[in-house]
């Protein structure tokens, strides 16, 4: 649940919500399907963004591309109508294809409208490459794997090497799924912002938590083992704050901030997609009104929504790797979680930094 | 095999290739799985940009959306890295997820290097929604009807509503694949540029052919059976020209030009979304230098390109109008031919414009 | 006043406001100031969208590029906040310096606060290159020309070779400053959509109006005196009609129709730039509350404000051409008004079509 | 030149050229023009990218628009057409068009044919607000100002309260101009890439230096002085490395890494705008060819690229904020030199990893 400890972060001093996780936006659900075999160490997480019918009362959102070495689907539409439609599911990059078709499925089941009376739908999947553990070339995943993460969606989820991000290296440790959340009050009201991150990215040497740079450390002793980064990270952003689709670009945009606050660069290999969307309007499919009302955040004040936003990114990005446990890679080399690296850093050399990092951490 | 009686296009003044379609272009090939019984009225239509294996010999290409209603897969990666590494598949909105899986799978069977010493691969498939004549909810397009599209790819193939195209509606007439080529002399060397449309959009009451207005007057005749534009309209423009990145993307806008010659405004739900692409450089997977060089078009020069393409993108859109022949949708109304079309408004009320356009057009 | 006699266009089907003006949109003014000597025909055009402080109480607004070849000032930030907070101004290319430098002391003086206790402001500067014309290496335009534009600005203003549009060329012809309107019922209130153009592009052999190509002929009779086209068009869309910034950067993409519905192809050197901006929500400068309410129009709907777009700007483009009057380049040549061209084809070769034409823009 | 102490950054582990500053790319000169009264703390500065002609011999060019809260010139035809034709210069808001007109005379002055036998010229101006310092609304900076700044152009120059930067903040601190450079052999040969930042962004509170947090040590000291970010960086990034325009963007993406490396996350008023060109290729403004050959960085080996310009921008800024030194406001309170702040918060109570930081920065 998030952050097993967790404290006022420096760049928002916002305190999390109940869970720390992005499902304490109401709401939201997050569903994994986990699979681990001798071949096959990879998933699929999904993100339902209500309890109701999202194909009927859609929701603004907003995509911001990082760096486009991606192959996530269902980014355009979404940039041009401001909505989001379906829930979105998170997994490798090869079963992409199969996580669409089986969310083509699933809102044809729950609409029947769709394709006899009314147009079509946009699935929003998002991917990573969880190539150096996970034998991706199997197509491991199947439609009913998609379904089973569904089935599991709850507003109470593990983190870590689970689901979508079963596979998935972050610094070269082993990263996977983090999630964090923020709360704020707005005249009296409180409203939350969550993210959701699958970690896959990053160079060891690069890694730095809470100006403890301990890259350049892990590295030397990594250098033997050392995998190539191919990466990527794929971010989700919820909020119950009523943002329009373009505050929710801009918000997007501020994810970068975060992805990076623990020593990345924007590497060529990865990906870097995010996709942010409000709970607090909703979009009719059949709308009654030619002319509707939207509540919004007024831009002059949206610096402690940006920085709230790169708390909760950053926070992610490290619960994933806080939560994620050391396994074997496809080639049967260790990847090791930030725990026992942090441990053999330690044991090799006590430092005070580290020991202090790994207090402030949990681990 | 393109327009059966082209003719010198006012706006580029260039002639066609000697097929007059997209395969002009030196080492395209398209090749159509086509779908039909009675309940299916879709179907596959695949681009193939190369003999050789373009994964390891990418190509410079772009995107350009022009109205982001789709779902199209791939334009991310091509628009931040500027390469196509796969062929292009055209099929119906909800079996999209299956054509990727499919080029997934024939990528990884001619690349054992996917996925275990290199990274993944981005498929690129574009869709439109065939649901007025086809029934899109029974997903009818399987793994192995794309197989079957690559394996029929060859340098002649047919044009209306064949492939991918099957079930389209252009302008509310029968609509599908059109193609069409214009070649041009640079320096004594001829060079090519193609284009193949799958058109789907488009309202009656717009249509206009070589200045003859016939919009109006079909819309009166139809008024009764009218179907609600839910349209789109894909489009790939190959050229074997040496434009870089920044360059297609010009290109690529221009489409719309030719896309809207016909009459259409751009509609709300009709995504409109352009790949182009150059054989001329090709960019190695392992690239052996770190730096290399790139022959490129200079952009003082661009107006004539631009011109061809947008004639060769509008005669693709004619082209598919042409070779389309009158179907039933999927209620058992009629969706007309432009060639039946025009002979009942003639048999209405003759008129000399439209004699001649019939004339022109070969119908 | 807009066309001189308008009619029902083919693809909206909507009426001209009062003035067939963008004026017509309740509180936009427009004033010229038009310089003419022996070496100068230029000048500057203002659009003036509220008549109180448009700086505290800006207006959402939008900017589409079609083709970036210009040199317009303040885009970046209406992309980014998407508002308007000053006045536009259209002058030449070279003088945009000295208009953005008016603009920013008109505004230093209406408003106190900037640069002392507020940011600063962002004015939208849209410009073109009539140097076929005008001796534009004069710098012919001073800031006392910009102020009187200013002091100008009416409901009422003509159209054709004055402001900002005295020295431009439109299809190699003379053009200039266009206008029109369309108004439109929503839930029994009436609308107004307007758009201001300043034309200064296409070839004159791709000229087309209302099916009629008389491009063709033009460009035989003009062959030895032809002016290399070196274009650009910007257009302003104003609208009392509630949009949000997504929607109006939708509406803003649409006038790329318009333009291109003349016979246009969008050539490498034509900048064309469109500002949108609606008056319906007002974005306080200084905001009372953290959120706020706006309205919106429903996309499900906003099909025909596109056509109304496209209506609105290509007839605000036949209408620079109708009102522009014959006058001398600055080398002498003739750059000769539609009105002219169209009566010495009729004089060498007499046409039904062209006869139509003249009929129809009452030229 | 640079900062005085120069050691190898963690993230690119490449050493600066010469001087450790943008200059060090050959071919490139910057100059100041710095205005200090008792009203004015303004300036100029200009980068002028070769001693040919740049009009002439453009170069590829690409512009990445981090935050659009800025009212930068020429940002649009850059984008469009991938090319530089002019110097740049920086200098403060509301000066822009003063600066944009300079530019236009010198170019006319150099170039007879612009405006006459070809077009215009696109002049490329970047600006923040230095309102907090300087009395911006007397648009202090005339045209003479800006054309000493071209005279004074030269390989060294001086950082900090200089030139455009004289009058800027950054986190709350004087900041102003600051540069950097690296170097990097490719196949034998050494080329250079050079950052130049005008840094007026950051909030106080989040300022953290080589993993050294004093943000919150320097804002409880000011709390009660504090002024309100209201930001914006711009920064130029110059190279000899051939890459092209896309690859331009990529790299001009990555500044946005340096200058958060310092602590900031995009705050909603800071401007953050980057120009990145190559000197490599030089496109002809009136080519021979119709085809050239330009020769590019492989994209599979600009990890090593990216590196570079985070470290080059990150040390850019921070040399801003070694040169700057104390000054006093438009209001008469303190703004403080790095170097000063530091040395108060060390007489306050000493810290170890302060005065680590204090001898690395050489301050």
């Amino acid at each position: 649940m998030g952050l097993s400890k967790t404290f006022l972060d420096p760049i928002s001093e916002t305190k999390p919500g109940k869970n720390n996780l992005i499902t304490d936006v109401p709401g939201i659900t997050v569903g994994h399907q986990t699979l681990k075999d001798d071949r096959l160490q990879t998933g699929v997480t999904v993100i339902s963004p209500s309890e109701d019918n999202i194909f009927k009362q859609k929701m603004p959102a907003a995509v911001h591309v990082i760096n486009g070495f991606g192959k996530s689907m269902g980014l355009v539409q979404v940039e041009e109508l401001g909505t989001l439609e379906t829930p979105i599911v998170l997994t490798n990059t090869l079963s992409a294809g199969t996580a669409y078709t089986t969310v083509v499925k699933k809102m044809l089941a729950e609409n029947h409208d769709i394709g006899t009376d009314t147009g079509t739908v946009n699935p929003v999947i998002l991917e990573c490459n969880d190539g150096v553990i996970n034998h991706i070339r199997d197509l491991g995943i199947s439609e009913a794997d998609v379904k089973q993460a569904f089935e599991k969606a709850n507003t109470i989820f593990e983190e870590g090497a689970v689901g979508g991000g079963t596979g998935m290296c972050c610094y070269d440790l082993k990263g996977g799924i983090g999630s964090s959340s923020r709360q704020i009050a707005i005249d009296g009201t409180t409203y939350t912002m969550g993210a959701l991150v699958m970690a896959n990215y990053g160079f060891m040497q690069d890694l730095s938590i809470y100006d403890v740079t301990i890259g350049p450390r892990l590295k030397k002793w990594q250098e033997k083992e050392k995998h190539k980064e191919n990466g990527s990270i794929v971010t989700v952003i919820a909020t119950d704050i009523p943002f329009d689709t373009r505050q929710l670009k801009r918000i997007a945009k501020r994810s970068s901030v975060g992805i990076n606050r623990t020593g990345a660069f924007g590497g060529n290999g990865s990906g870097e997609i995010t996709v942010a969307f409000s709970t607090a309007n909703r979009i009719a499919h059949y709308p009654e009104n030619e002319i509707d009302r939207q509540q919004r955040i007024t831009d002059e004040f949206i610096d402690r929504y940006f920085r709230m936003t790169t708390a909760v990114v950053e926070e992610a990005v490290l619960s994933c790797l806080v939560h994620a446990q050391t396994t074997d890679d496809r080639k049967g080399q260790k990847v090791w979680s930030l725990k026992d690296a942090l441990q053999h850093l330690q044991k090799e050399q006590y430092d005070e930094k580290v020991a202090w990092l790994q207090e402030k951490l949990g681990i």
